[in-house]
């Protein structure tokens, strides 16, 4: 199996020619020490972390996966040497704030690090994630003493955290959440209840463990508003950053899941578990939700990893396999046969994955300086300009999460189809992506949650229709101004097109609505898919137009480097964007089509 | 973990009322016994073996896999009985020729059994439908003597059969084989080489197994014009139905492979084995491919069968599991939330399900009808019917294996988000399916190289067109006659709109092709999908014809199945025909957007 090759010269063509990342950071606080030469440096030993570190236990872990013995999970071969490297390097505090002991960097770094993370290793990658969720919990709703006490050795990675949400009985509706917390004399509460799906909810990486775990108080209101946060340490803190007492929660199983395997998905017993309330009682739903976009992101992250991982062998094994002759004639006759390469269908496959994978990443890329701003609001106390940043992030969060997780998916899918039967035998790793990609569309919200959020909420409830207006504004802007130069000008055309059709059928999406609500669940996976379609088209066309000067301003080494780009968006916008259209008459088809069968038509004789 | 259940009420709807069988086997010699009744007995024993005993072996099978120890593979507990019980039957027999045993049945009664076994346990139908291909192999090419001794055991299942294809170095491109058969001075041959990717090479289920195997002669030419097919037995035939020695095949190690595990996929050893020659010298790929058609309707069977059982399972979920309230208001008020059914959203991945599953079965039992006559040809020795339906059935098959397999993929999918994240977990066997189906796009040729055998070969090469010609012009005829009914019409239009859009974009790539050879690769995938879609739409309005027509003949205690059938179509013209659109615009587009790309350009530092 070939290993991962952290992609960094794309990474820093979206750096520094397509979205300038030095400037952004010249105009942040955080910005300060992410000079390009930092930057770049940071970029290169965290590919080296990952080429060399992770992505040699990508294979064994799914083989090995984790295991419980005598209520303590242990994690596969390696997987703790290889956490103490991260550790070590500080890795965990890239863009936490130096008062507790992180790297103070702004935080699309750490999307950039999770991002390599991700690719060479998801199932490792997950302890670091969840920890980052605790973190930014505490950071954001914690009381200063809860701050002191935890933040220092969670950004060390010494500690590491987990989100303890789902239930047995519910998942997504999180209103049904039944886990109780009895105030204490201390101050202190006692919950009891059944977590599952919880990742990292037990491991031997970390001395501790601390869980952000939603659940009751008695007599809180039914549903959705009667849902507090709570500290829950698997370890109490001595108070000296250290650990004391084990607490009573305690990992009763873990599941055997199609993937991720290396990854501890744990049911959490809390049995009488003291736990310590964060942020105002009852609203602890409204607590997660205001690091949800960044989460969101993080696991969009899992859409580009995947098409860049599954492309980066397929495109390996396309050039060493050989299989019949290439339609326009023999393109290596010397050879028995030709490289799959040479056959248009392949190349059909690969560039699809390039094109999701480089489309992808341009998406996270663009989205991480909305983030920055966002967290910068935050750290500052500076609401207006939080809020301004978090409503911009909000709209593009459930299309990158959505969308690209969707393609993520297909890509991974591809990758192995370019390997024909050998994809599906586990030696080459093929198919241990598709297995572990499964998991992205599923969690974090699914792609049916992800759209509704988007339709419904973002673009309807919140804006009616402005986040749409606002974003498309942006893009036909781009658009208009690249309109004379021959190579852009399809592109900036599609691009007009594509944005007064977006808002056009926003429009008519709202007005159906307000006769029949069913409309915003029938219309939302194709108004996410379609969404998604035109913003990897405008950053294609982005990646484009950078190609497009570079190659005019001439003589540079790495001419090859922006023709391929103007290759690959030119197969984008022929090759998938059709696609768009396909939502789009979807979308406008009535409620009728999906509302009119009737629960126990939908099957007879079974 | 839900059963599955046979979909008896759709196979009859499908078998009487839409493709009128019973008129169709009285005007076959096989149909003779295939009376309405007997028919029916059939369906309904079958699917009493797959639901009793085949189903509850799915999860096992997958969770026990099979073994190699010593040489011998062993299949998963209660495989064997399985089998026991399924040779005990009759089973195998069913549609084989009364002379060697069998039932002498229609090869469509065969297909219809297949559906039903591989819906309940992909891995367990694999052993009998190798064996299938062999009989099928010996039966049309085999010498009189080769046929008593092989095809008596073989019809009983006391013996089992393989396909031996495929070496390390090449899948597709059988012209790379090089498995060696040296003459003997007994007229027999000693074979020697490696065979990869032999499903049921070696097992328990039977007393013997007969290789068919694919090698070159001695100063053979090149290339697949030096390929023979031999008979290789793992036993040599004691002359008396029984065995004797054991030949030098061995099976060398077992593939660990993503899904199907219950079904022994071998690495196969020739060691100077004894084969026989069966078919012309230097004949043997031709030998394969006069039976291959009816072995890719069974593998496009694996299209239809997944999306029939997540479908089952994913509609049991969705009606028991509660999370939200429905958008138009509460639908289970005493609930605490409604059922995932009520959501649009959920009811959008049913439908497709439901539409793909019982769309698909239609264009099993369309095509299987042009099998019968086509076996009857062969059988009676009329070639000029025999390839009369051969052409007929050659240009449905790549269409059924490649866009069903793709669309049976899909729809698994889907059944598994319908779970959301208890999809993702193994216990329900929703990722079990998603699993055992991904196999099915890349076996029995890719979905790349059935999108090439459409348009390439049947399409272009063979008649210029004219197949699309043919078969349009039975769509639309079916078309005309429906235009008046308010009901159908929208459909009719549609139909006749595609008819002559398929027949554009088939002239448009054909002169695209004839400057530019690459364009029938660049265009194959897309040309195939794009059939796929129209064909699964005629079969949807004629479900939905005579579901109308019945109906209006009023007084029906099956008017809700009739109006569910309406329903169904509906939903697929509205929200999955116009996926049709975006495959002709990507169709068309120049190949130049895959080809240009130099080979090095396609990644930079990896």
């Amino acid at each position: 199996m070939p290993v991962y090759k952290a992609p960094l010269r794309d990474m820093r063509f979206l750096l520094n020619e397509v979205f300038d990342y030095p400037r952004h950071y010249e105009g942040l606080k955080s910005g300060e020490n992410a000079t390009p030469d930092i930057v770049d440096a940071i970029l290169i030993e965290c590919g080296r972390f990952c080429e060399e570190v992770l992505s040699p236990l990508y294979q064994s872990g799914d083989e090995e996966g984790c295991k419980l013995k005598d209520g303590v999970v242990t994690t596969p071969a390696g997987y703790r040497q290889a956490y103490d490297q991260y550790a070590m390097g500080g890795w965990q505090g890239l863009s936490a704030p130096e008062a507790f002991g992180g790297q103070g960097l702004p935080a699309s770094m750490g999307l950039l690090k999770q991002e390599m993370m991700g690719t060479a290793n998801w199932s490792f990658s997950m302890y670091p994630g969840l920890s980052m969720g605790a973190m930014n919990t505490i950071f954001l709703h914690g009381s200063e003493d809860q701050k002191q006490t935890y933040l220092t050795p969670l950004t060390e990675g010494r500690w590491g955290g987990t989100m303890c949400l789902t239930e047995p009985q519910c998942g997504t509706d999180l209103g049904q959440v039944k886990t109780k917390a009895e105030p204490q004399p201390d101050g202190s509460y006692q919950l009891t209840g059944t977590k599952i799906f919880i990742s990292s909810g037990d491991h031997d990486l970390t001395e501790n463990i601390i869980h952000i775990v939603l659940a009751r108080l008695p007599d809180a209101p039914r549903g959705t508003r009667g849902i507090s946060l709570f500290i829950v340490p698997k370890f109490m803190p001595d108070g000296n950053d250290g650990i004391g007492e084990r607490n009573a929660v305690t990992c009763g199983s873990l599941e055997k899941k199609m993937g991720i395997k290396a990854s501890a998905t744990c049911v959490m017993n809390f049995d009488g578990a003291t736990g310590f309330l964060i942020g105002p009682e009852n609203e602890g739903l409204n607590c997660m939700f205001t690091f949800m976009n960044t989460a969101r992101i993080g696991t969009a992250i899992q859409g580009v990893g995947p098409a860049e991982l599954s492309y980066q062998w397929a495109l390996d094994y396309a050039k060493q396999r050989r299989s019949m002759r290439a339609l326009s004639g023999k393109k290596e006759p010397e050879q028995v046969a030709d490289a799959l390469i040479y056959h248009a269908d392949v190349r059909r496959m690969l560039l699809t994955q390039k094109a999701i994978a480089e489309g992808g990443r341009a998406m996270l890329y663009y989205a991480a300086r909305l983030a920055d701003h966002m967290v910068e609001g935050h750290s500052e106390g500076d609401q207006k300009k939080a809020d301004k940043y978090d409503d911009k992030l909000g709209f593009l969060t459930p299309i990158l999460k959505g969308f690209l997780t969707e393609l993520g998916y297909e890509a991974s899918n591809l990758g192995m189809q370019v390997f024909g039967g050998h994809g599906y035998i586990r030696e080459h790793g093929m198919e241990q992506i598709v297995r572990d990609t499964r998991i992205a569309t599923l969690y974090e919200g699914t792609t049916g949650i992800q759209a509704l959020d988007l339709l419904g909420r973002k673009v309807l409830l919140m804006t009616r229709g402005g986040a749409v207006r606002e974003f498309t504004a942006k893009i036909a802007n781009f658009a208009r101004k690249h309109l004379t130069d021959k190579r852009l000008r399809p592109y900036a055309i599609e691009l007009l097109k594509l944005t007064a059709q977006w808002n056009v059928l926003t429009v008519r999406v709202m007005l159906a609505a307000r006769k029949d609500r069913d409309v915003v669940s029938s219309a939302a996976h194709d108004f996410l898919m379609y969404s998604g379609y035109v913003t990897m088209a405008y950053m294609w066309a982005r990646q484009a137009a950078v190609a497009a000067e570079r190659i005019d301003n001439g003589g540079s080494e790495s001419e090859a480097f922006y023709q391929a780009k103007l290759a690959t968006a030119e197969f984008y916008y022929e090759r998938l964007l059709p696609r768009a259209q396909s939502h789009a008459t979807s979308m406008l088809s009535p409620s009728r089509n999906l509302m009119q069968m009737p629960t126990e038509a939908f099957a007879f004789n079974h």
